[in-house]
């Protein structure tokens, strides 16, 4: 077994235990500061800034000097920073790519953020230059994989996984849709398999009602991170915070 | 697929959706109607009188009349009586495996019950008898199966289910100790092929703090039945009722 835990800021990223994470999809700044105060009284472990529904986004500027207001917020809460693809589930935005990968890589160099994420099956190049940067600024890497419309086989599930490993990312994430509930165990299980196989942490999830379970139980087999909703849900199935915090006293051991 | 739901009284038992049955564990006939007025008011799917506890369970008349008070108390809602041998997990009692099957039988041959338990492990002629005494008065057996030291092998674990089944009791019952998280997938492995294959509902759980998930979220995967705390535990893992009820609603297809 390899590193299996990231600590970001005071906080340990790591599967068998329950962390939470909220995000912010907010339009404009004024909004987000709201959000960012309703959620902050939360005590999330993590807070992800939704950055696809930020209407600035285009604003290089703009989106630096948010980030810094929303870190007084949030005090020393980690935060993560994610620009969503459409593709996989995010909002329409006005960046191509290379834009896309130039914010994100301002956005580290200027550590405004604890945390990006970015898609794993975009370019190489693209993936090896923001983890490059990332890396050189100590802003830890999140490479994921969505999954709309079904769920991939265990095998491939892994391989996606394992390939945010080769990456040498910090996290590998995976969030996919279950058409049955043999889809739900078998992300279940691929999760269970990754933390005791992989050498990084990850996150998983499945999507949707049927899936919405793991979001509640899914640190038992290893997830290190769970989406809840602190203000507005992100992602269909997320299930409130209060719950997912109120489940966890009668899942661990003691 | 073959009759995979129970009918008793108003409820109906079956995967897919959540029932909650709680435990009546009491000593004394006061401290059975305390117990039962405090678990009514949480309206469970299903009251268990677990009658090993009752300390005047030699006394078939009282054990009848306790119950038919019992029954005035919890109006509706099906009773469960079970008698748990010592060796699967109840507490010691002054009956022998005769007196035990003799009282089950008096139970239903005076509808004292809805629902009776037995275990699929007993001698069967025992379990023929009492299926042919239940049947005869429409009282519903549960054939149950427990495991405190570890978790079978699926294969091993299905089988018990098709014991159940095989025996045409109305519903099988599985309750097993993970040693891991593997043995916790298991269980609910076994219970999604259970209810797609089998001819009855059946009921699992994965017991302790890493079994206890399989209590919350069972239902989904199949199980018919969850037993959560309404007044007082009845074996290791148990949720509150309340905690069980309240995650239903984020986990249901709407």
């Amino acid at each position: 077994m390899g590193v299996k835990q990231v600590k970001v800021r005071d906080t340990i990223l790591m599967g068998g235990k329950l962390s939470v994470c909220s995000a912010l999809v907010a339009k404009s700044e004024t909004e987000l500061m709201y959000q960012a105060e309703t959620v902050y009284e939360k005590k999330p472990d993590v807070i992800e800034w939704r950055v696809d529904f930020f209407e600035q986004i285009h604003h290089t500027d703009a989106v630096i000097t948010t980030a810094a207001k929303l870190r007084e917020k949030v005090g020393n809460i980690p935060l993560l920073l994610t620009i969503r693809s459409e593709k996989e589930g995010g909002e329409p935005i006005p960046l191509d790519e290379r834009e896309t990968v130039d914010l994100l890589k301002r956005v580290c160099e200027t550590n405004s953020a604890d945390l990006v994420d970015y898609e794993l099956e975009q370019h190489p190049a693209d993936i090896e230059a923001l983890l490059h940067t990332a890396k050189a600024h100590g802003v830890k890497v999140i490479l994921s994989y969505h999954s709309f419309d079904k769920t991939p086989s265990e095998a491939d599930m892994l391989a996606k996984l394992e390939k945010a490993a080769a990456y040498q990312a910090d996290i590998g994430k995976l969030a996919v849709m279950p058409v049955n509930m043999t889809d739900v165990l078998s992300v279940l299980k691929v999760t269970q398999q990754s933390y005791e196989q992989m050498d990084i942490p990850v996150i998983t999830m499945s999507m949707g009602a049927d899936g919405a379970l793991t979001r509640l139980v899914g640190w038992k087999f290893g997830s290190a991170l769970t989406f809840a909703v602190g203000s507005q849900s992100s992602a269909p199935g997320q299930i409130p915070m209060e719950v997912v915090k109120q489940v966890e006293e009668y899942l661990q051991n003691k």
